[in-house]
């Protein structure tokens, strides 16, 4: 059998796939942001002109998937396979959004690492032989995601400092087995971690454990260091969990100066008072689509580590007094194709 | 490039990987049907020795992956990946279930359909050379779906006579590179068909496009008829969903008299009242991880399709009069290893 992965977690995509295409789509917040000229689209009515919020949300997905399809001059019966899934009860955002592209469906829920898990997925597949063209998609919603997970946005709660901002977002990734990149060379699928945090305000703290898990056995695995990349890139611990992989991380002898979060990226965190920062899986899912991969266009990044972290918890977890399992799903993406 | 694809939407899975070890365990109505004989463990408490419904979900998987472990001779250490998913509300069955494995983990929503995502996915995994053993989880409980998608039980609400009745019960299924049989050697992966029913106490009906779908997607592809398998069975359907399968793919020309469903098996609906069937992710993972599996080991089958259907709404979707986008994964398990 021929040897794909390399040292205790990561795989090694020997052929390494090529992002073909790739498109996100945001709300208003998004364009107040700085990241706001690399959205493909942006629309300041929450409902993308749905009847309610979460069939918005699900409009966002459609609208990321046909900009990618449209970008690459593909059509959606050119994809063998779309891996989706986002925060709603029972991903509903997913399944509503992409219903009509008949495309093969495979459902997957990983939180704010869904982008990540899409992208480890779809590059096996294709890797393996089982695939040609495959799209990865998600989203947020802040309307849809406070009503749910906290409380309907025109009871006007009060945020706590720790809170994010769910970004009203979504991204689209196609990787394919021909491209002229950037490539995912590596992929480690995260384990749950969870050190027993119970404040559901709190996530970055609850997901630091599971990205310093996942990053430290890519580093290990694969004998780079973080100076090997021009960018560490999280997804979304925001201001505190992005301190604490820091510190904890540099504790263990990791130079982290060149990582951030996509959490610390997508907002003026000064001027829209977006607390600790973005969060939501439409928020990493955008910055990469976005920002990250249009800078491997642009020559500005040339490999990269893009590692979303996601909460695996509930409303009703956090109502019995449960802790915060989290994942951290990495891909390395480089414009050179050659594994390690 | 290895051509691991057949046909329109058929992967081949050339190594064919090998079922090593499965499991199942239910709660007090599965020990009262007909296959309780097949079942590793039934547990007539339906909190598990857990605080909570939710939590005594959890343990069903937990000891569901406990039991596979300990059949098969291998610790969680030996596993490469697991997939696992479930009913609730952002999969918290799985996540808390399975947090403590410490096994990489990609998290899969596809509702009743996620055994077969599971196992699709799974082997295309071992068969790309992406990993050794994987293994696949789901689970559902009566009580903490009635409380989530309809009302709690103490309730008492009226169920009409399309319901079907939510298994409580949990299944695991380790695939391995290396091992006995019986062995993956077609996957199929669904596509999304919403033909537009809404009545949300009718599963089987909105499921039953989905299955058909997938299973002529299938035989077409392979050249095979529902003759050449010892059985083709979906999952849960129930009765109108089988009835509706059976007889819009006679029209079709195929000979449906070995078709069941996994939703018929699971209780006795005279004696049980069940209305019109089993249900619920952990109906056809127990059905398989018990009954069918043991009927290879025993002897009685040979080579069939497994197919079970998932119906991607949510009750936020229903209360606002979405339909019912479905899905069905199917695979193929053979005793011999070479495919079509």
């Amino acid at each position: 059998m021929e040897c794909n992965r390399i040292g205790r977690r990561t795989v090694r995509l020997r052929r390494a796939p090529s992002v073909v295409s790739h498109a996100c789509v945001g709300g208003k917040m998004e364009r107040n942001g700085p990241l706001s000229a690399h959205f493909d689209e942006l629309d300041d009515d929450p409902f993308f002109a749905q009847k309610t919020w979460e069939l918005g949300e699900s409009e966002l997905q459609r609208r990321a998937v046909g900009h990618a399809l449209e970008k690459g001059s593909l059509s959606a019966k050119d994809l063998d396979f779309l891996f989706a899934g986002d925060l709603l009860n029972q991903c509903i955002g997913s399944s509503f959004g992409l219903r009509d592209f008949g495309v093969p469906y495979f459902g997957i829920y990983g939180a704010c690492s869904t982008m990540g898990e899409g992208l480890a997925l779809g590059a096996m597949l294709i890797d393996g032989g089982f695939a040609t063209l495959v799209g990865a998609v998600t989203s947020s919603h802040f309307c849809t995601a406070e009503r749910q997970y906290r409380a309907p946005i025109p009871y006007g709660s009060q945020r706590t400092p720790t809170a994010q901002w769910t970004a009203t977002a979504a991204g689209c990734c196609i990787l394919g087995a021909q491209g002229q990149g950037p490539y995912v060379t590596h992929a480690v699928c995260g384990r749950m971690v969870d050190l027993g945090i119970t404040d559901a305000t709190n996530m970055g703290a609850a997901m630091a454990p599971a990205a310093i898990d996942t990053l430290e056995a890519l580093f290990e695995d694969t004998h780079t260091r973080p100076q090997d990349y021009d960018l560490i890139i999280t997804g979304d611990l925001g201001e505190l969990g992005h301190k604490a992989v820091s510190e904890l991380m540099e504790r263990d002898g990791y130079d982290m100066r060149n990582y951030t979060d996509c959490g610390l990226l997508l907002y003026d965190r000064a001027g829209q008072d977006m607390h600790a920062g973005g969060s939501g899986a439409g928020c990493s899912a955008a910055v990469l689509n976005g920002y990250l991969l249009r800078g491997f266009r642009e020559g500005r990044l040339h490999r990269i580590v893009f590692a979303p972290t996601g909460a695996l918890l509930s409303p009703t977890s956090t109502f019995q007094g449960g802790s915060i399992p989290s994942i951290c799903h990495a891909v390395v993406l480089s414009d050179r194709k050659e594994g390690a």
